[in-house]
């Protein structure tokens, strides 16, 4: 790889100093969960021992601190997204943001919404519950088919929901195309950006809602956000009531606050919220050109590795097709992927993930049930895959032989 | 105060080391959210330095250790509640907790819900929105009327939220007896613990759900607990679908998995839960006899130093009521709490909120309509409360001198 990357921020990242039986560890599961850069963790810690305090609703010095370091990392979001300040929702994770637009917005199952064949359990199982849900197929790679979705738009859906980059495969959609085509036929557009968030430019102008979580782009576990148009925003009405949602109460009637406000009930993420912010400021230092370049390299040495392993079945394209640095493949003869990645873990430190990834049809079509899925992120580089497909070689020859 | 639990503890809450303008800080805030100890502070940093991974879906080693610790996590708020592991839920905070149970017991508006007129918005809301609400009056010294909910009771209500303790006026409602009067009136029952938890023992017998947030408890921001009778449990309609939710899923039709997993869409807050275990080892090391007997002691000199003072009109009874280390009170002649609040932070380095505390029907029936709060815990000792009522006196007669 010509990128440095990961060496450079390598000694960042202290979870990468753990070893696993004297074994540095590999670790080759980004796309469930980032590994997060020390000023991250600085961040966190320095709200608990320096700010402390509950935000909003009532005025001392550290409760002020807190609520405009809070109203400071929105904005921060609002930068990094193309949305306004007042247009970001801090949530839970991406699962909340997707599930608070998919019953906020009033839908009835006549409603039709587009969900892609190959979303994530999230971003397809809240709409199936709101509305009526039209998949956007995929063709025999994997990868979305444009004409069947230029065809679908005619029914004209309510919402279209696109998927970033798949957390299976890889493969990026071509998000703003889809999101122009859908906006063309009238359609409100949501996509989840859980996997790609962190890695290069997320929204976009044809983008209504837009959603991902901190814990996949270094930020911490418990927050995630939504971004969605003022009006929009606004149309949703918010799932949970409660402290920090009202303006004003009595025992009759009350007045819900303005977006985002109105969307964040009870108290929020504080500390996770102050992490996004410094994982936001840790992925802009290295600037979305060298991520994408780092990733687009990486991307390509685990796609030429594993074609190269006939035993492999890659699921998603072969070709040069615009993917993440994710590949997830069957292996021929092998059903038991979970005792391959145990092995891969426990023997030579290499942490990768196996199941259906919470995209079971679509894995569920290419292959017997699961895949094993190994991503990297800008930690990794060439030396993590050498010795991952190194011990997998070894691994399944150890299996082949035992048969 | 006979109680040197202060002095003891004082050391391991880093926040108590700030100074403002060159004073040591006296955090009074602790029932808008607790400071936390250095050992709760290291979980969560433990976490992200040494496994890292997330949970559950899939085999590696540090995958493993998340799902072990977090479900380790879940056994030790079983114990600390006094209900089974399987019955407890992880949330994004009491708020969520509360909604969960209010908009997924499938209520509608026929309905009768009894809330207390002292409930927080978050107690008292989410019911408005799904049932018919009732309130359960309070005196006239803010205490709830026994009789007037003995009668209400006759309206066979299907549910009966309960606040544990009042977040304004510090009042401990008899939350065992009237739960066990709910439950012989066939009530399902909703105890609000948010303002308890980490106070004194919460749960008991005849409570169907016990609600409440880690981060008033010594515990991080981002996590809240839902703890429910298996079998009411089972029936909420998850509010959220997708990742971690189901079993299996094609395009037709999921299998919903069983809760508590059913209830936690998505990827939970786990470095939250892993400082929320931390923050019950540390209160456990403690014990509920000293901390009790603890924040008796702050409570009583709270009135006892309020009453003393003619100018300030404490909300809640002035005779030896049960009651944690809250003092909420008026201001004869002063319209502007956050005045007040903001010269005694900015220049006695004295914290304690102003406003309506997310319980406005209940602090407009006796106020204008705002009180300032003051609120102790654990670290808060005698001398705090007289740096606090000197900064006041010395505040309030200038105050009048200016006028």
């Amino acid at each position: 790889m010509k990128s440095d990357l990961a060496k450079r921020v390598r000694g960042d990242f202290p979870l990468l100093r753990t070893s696993i039986d004297g074994r540095r560890i590999v670790y080759l599961d980004s796309a469930a969960t980032s590994l997060k850069p020390q000023p991250v963790i600085d961040a966190i810690c320095r709200y608990y021992t320096e700010v402390g305090a509950n935000i909003h609703r009532g005025k001392h010095f550290l409760s002020e601190q807190a609520s405009d370091d809070y109203e400071e990392a929105r904005t921060r979001v609002a930068r990094f997204t193309g949305f306004l300040s007042s247009e970001v929702v801090f949530t839970a994770n991406t699962t909340a943001s997707l599930n608070m637009v998919a019953s906020g917005l009033g839908l009835t199952g006549d409603d039709v919404v587009l969900v892609p064949f190959d979303a994530h359990h999230s971003a397809m199982l809240p709409w199936r519950r709101a509305a009526g849900v039209r998949y956007i197929p995929v063709s025999d790679t994997g990868v979305a088919d444009l004409d069947a979705y230029a065809a679908l738009l005619r029914a004209r859906p309510a919402v279209v929901v696109l998927t970033h980059c798949s957390n299976v495969s890889g493969v990026y959609a071509p998000v703003e195309r889809m999101a122009a085509m859908a906006k063309e036929a009238g359609a409100v557009t949501v996509v989840d950006a859980a996997q790609s968030a962190g890695h290069r430019r997320v929204g976009g102008e044809n983008v209504d809602f837009l959603a991902f979580s901190a814990h996949k782009m270094l930020g911490p576990t418990g927050v995630g956000v939504l971004c969605g148009r003022h009006e929009l925003l606004r149309r949703l009405a918010p799932p949970f009531l409660g402290g920090g949602v009202v303006d004003w109460v009595d025992t009759e009637r009350y007045d819900v606050r303005k977006v985002p406000h109105a969307l964040e009930a009870g108290t929020p993420p504080i500390a996770g919220v102050y992490g996004l912010a410094a994982a936001i400021d840790y992925l802009q230092a290295i600037g979305f050109d060298e991520l994408g370049e780092h990733d687009r390299e990486l991307a390509g040495a685990m796609v030429e590795e594993t074609l190269a392993r006939p035993r492999l079945r890659l699921l998603g394209p072969a070709d040069g097709t615009d993917r993440a640095a994710i590949a997830s493949f069957a292996i021929d003869g092998v059903h038991n992927l979970k005792e391959i990645a145990k092995i891969l873990s426990d023997s030579y430190g290499v942490l990768c993930r196996t199941g259906h990834m919470c995209a079971q049809p679509f894995v569920d079509r290419f292959t017997d049930d699961e895949v094993l899925r190994v991503s990297g992120y800008l930690y990794n580089d060439r030396e993590d895959l050498d010795v991952l497909f190194s011990a997998l070689d070894s691994v399944l020859d150890f299996v082949r032989g035992r048969r």
